[in-house]
């Protein structure tokens, strides 16, 4: 209950996660205190003052990782959130709770404010009304790496990355790839982190024949503007990545990393959700791609063996013979299913409608979801999945964000969308159970205050976003 | 130029096509006459009472098909479109230009009245702030059948409805449907039917090995509540449909047919869209299937033959040892391609980018497209491909609608894009040319009204919609 909107204001203090007694801070120290108080009040003099002198403070955070922008944004002080951002301040860095100061401003019902802070352009309002929100980002959707597609047909390039001294690889056995735990029990609040080789620990390995290596991309550089000035780039390439995926027994693969802690995830649905955001985009990419070549290593078309080419994001068919090599097809390119997942509204808007599957653990709830069929739109893929998964008949349907979940190749389409019909009949085949949940005990078990009636996914699924998202879009009712 | 925007207004004559001597007129034609020209001029009084005396009024239509809320919506009228809206008007009929009310409004700028045509329902716009615009409706996307796609596992059913005199039948060869054509010339304007068979007629190819039958679903009931009983479902079950695919010679079965003009069209992607909406969107999903039974018939996973269940929409690997029998995997279910297909617009709002292939028609341009990648999302997707194929870097991206396109299964994802960058430099591996178009010439290539610089692609494509949806969102600044 004490995150309901308006039932205290948000201090600088209190987002610090207690009181620092005042003669133990440093003459610095202070004056951030200073700041994010000032922020937190609204003070707008002192927060001008403050910065005049002391610039560096603008990105300064409490130890909960709350910046002033972020309390500025929580207790609703539009001009206090102005000028910060007029001095340049960082609005994309998140708390301790992965939560950006628009994200707080959205969630608290500021919504001048969030306008504000999510306006990635001026000009954009202009072109695109709507459109200046910050979109959702979500797991497994950071694009870490430059895909350069250009190059995968480049094979002198491609060769002469392979053995690039700063050229990274990740070895996938089984499609996991290979990561370190911080700690060493792998209890729940580890962090994992992927195993990065260089060239000469795989070389071995890349000399196998069962061994499937693609080409992820290279690193993106910080500075923009200094890649695209051609010749800095010719002088200097970032690292190139790839990813390896090979039979080799993996306990022995393990031999070759000198970190503690590695593993191959045995649950990687579970287990790849501790990656961080940089480390998910990636292992998203590699392991939709390395699924594929598990799953198709013969021609669909006349059941020849293939060959794997462009960097692994090709397979020929090895029969010349083969239809396949007449005109451009699908069968020769890695698959992405789209898939819908929906949050259905209650027409009375408060309440929605979560199923749980027989294989969820106990308690969970989640969001409807199917595959998108061949000759459907988005829209009535939602409609139709819901209807016979539920028997609920939808309405209007809204495109919110959507998911790369490579588990083995999806594209989670993610949509709220409002029923025209309450009562359910379950489709035992699909569900075990479906239920109107009231807006009071989602926000329960979203913020996991007290012992929740019900449990949602984890923030790294989207339907965790998507029951969010429709939890933010009426906090200013 | 004739079109552009207040340059006159819609007069009910005019919206006819041309006036009737009024001696012609039997005295209902005269008091539709009086009763269109009312909603045309505003008149909410003349509206109301003749509504009052003579209710039937409320649907009646010009002849070009211009109804009363059409004319209203035309002119800015919002009382009168209320008006007409509270008598229980149609408001989703379409003028012979296929545009309803709320597209009417939408163009001509009356954004007031887009609004209220667009609700679906009161609540809707309480549950799901901005969704109460209709959604655009794409060619190809239309669900004319009900899928029943939990009737597929049911063999009993789906044999009981094979030999169904009820049953309908369409016949493909190639991947394209028998079609017969209103004009024995082909001509440009002419209109295409599928050609339908009963069960005796097809008999003989549903006996032949290599035929591939899907069940594509049933007729819907016009009215739902009387489906929805089960006692009247059991008694009178609506018509099935199938999809029919045989190699026998395509001018042998075009003998089995009564109808004059059939054919099997040659090029789909130009002839498919002669289809009226119906029948379009049972052919995206029919093509769809068939094309992935003919690239798919060998199992990807071990290359041995595989068999067809499911009513058609799984193929099972016949190696009992093969790995796609244990657990469930996407090779054995029909592919679905998700592309990204974006109009990017200028920074400064007023023009947009178009590009073209080389096996474009002369003077064609339209909105650049691309296959989304494993691991990446919507958004991501449409900044790479315009990056990649144009230089040009992307900010925001809006989902607009999307289209099935079924050569051989795309679903096109169509998004308006905000473009960061300017300067363009063409990969010419992918395109011939890219340009920034100036608002009001592509305004006069979409109204055809004078000979336009430039070609855009037909109404039936997703490109064409999301051009005048742009046009159409800034109408009323």
């Amino acid at each position: 209950m004490q995150h309901q909107r308006g039932e205290r204001e948000e201090t600088a203090a209190s987002g610090r996660q207690g009181r620092m007694t005042s003669f133990q801070l440093s003459a610095m120290e202070e004056m951030v205190e200073k700041f994010l108080d000032a922020a937190a009040r609204g003070d707008l003099t002192q927060v001008s003052t403050l910065l005049t002198n002391v610039p560096s403070l603008i990105n300064q955070t409490a130890h909960s990782g709350w910046t002033a922008l972020m309390l500025a944004a929580r207790n609703g002080h539009y001009s206090v959130v102005e000028k910060l951002l007029s001095h340049g301040c960082d609005k994309f860095s998140v708390n301790s709770s992965s939560q950006t100061a628009y994200d707080i401003a959205k969630f608290w019902g500021h919504g001048h404010i969030s306008n504000l802070l999510g306006r990635t352009d001026e000009g954009c309002q202009r072109v695109l009304p709507g459109s200046g929100l910050s979109p959702q980002e979500n797991y497994f959707s950071r694009e870490t790496l430059d895909r350069l597609s250009g190059k995968r047909t480049d094979k002198v390039w491609l060769e002469a990355k392979r053995s690039d001294p700063d050229t990274v690889y990740l070895l996938f056995s089984n499609l996991s790839p290979m990561v370190s735990s911080s700690q060493e029990d792998g209890s729940a609040g580890d962090e994992l982190k992927l195993c990065r080789f260089r060239y000469k620990a795989v070389k071995d390995l890349l000399e196998e024949l069962s061994t499937v290596l693609i080409f992820i991309g290279v690193e993106k550089r910080r500075n923009p503007s200094s890649y695209s000035s051609q010749t800095e780039e010719s002088v200097c390439e970032p690292p190139a990545w790839f990813a390896i995926s090979t039979n080799e027994d993996a306990g022995d693969l393990l031999k070759r990393c000198r970190e503690k802690n590695c593993s191959f995830p045995k649950t990687p649905n579970r287990e790849l959700l501790k990656l961080n955001e940089e480390e998910a985009g990636v292992v998203a990419q590699a392991r939709s791609v390395l699924a594929w070549h598990s799953r198709y290593s013969f021609c669909p078309t006349c059941g020849s063996s293939t060959s794997l080419e462009e960097g692994g994001y090709k397979r020929s068919c090895l029969n010349s013979e083969c239809r396949s090599l007449q005109g451009v097809h699908n069968t020769c390119y890695p698959r992405v299913d789209p898939v819908v997942i929906m949050l259905v509204i209650h027409p009375d808007g408060n309440q929605c409608l979560l199923g749980r599957k027989k294989i969820f653990p106990v308690g969970l709830f989640s969001c409807l979801a199917g595959f998108v069929e061949p000759g459907e739109t988005i829209e009535d893929a939602v409609r139709r999945e819901v209807e016979e998964e539920s028997g609920v008949k939808v309405g209007p349907v809204q495109y919110i964000s959507c998911q790369p979940w490579p588990m083995p190749s999806n594209l989670m389409i993610g949509c709220i969308a409002v029923a025209m019909s309450t009562d359910i009949r379950v489709d035992e085949n699909e569900i075990e159970e479906a239920r109107w949940f009231p807006r009071q005990q989602v926000i329960e078990s979203l913020v996991r205050g007290a012992l929740p009636a019900f449990v949602i996914p984890p923030r790294q699924t989207i339907a965790h976003q998507l029951i969010r998202h429709w939890i933010s879009m009426h906090s200013n009712l």
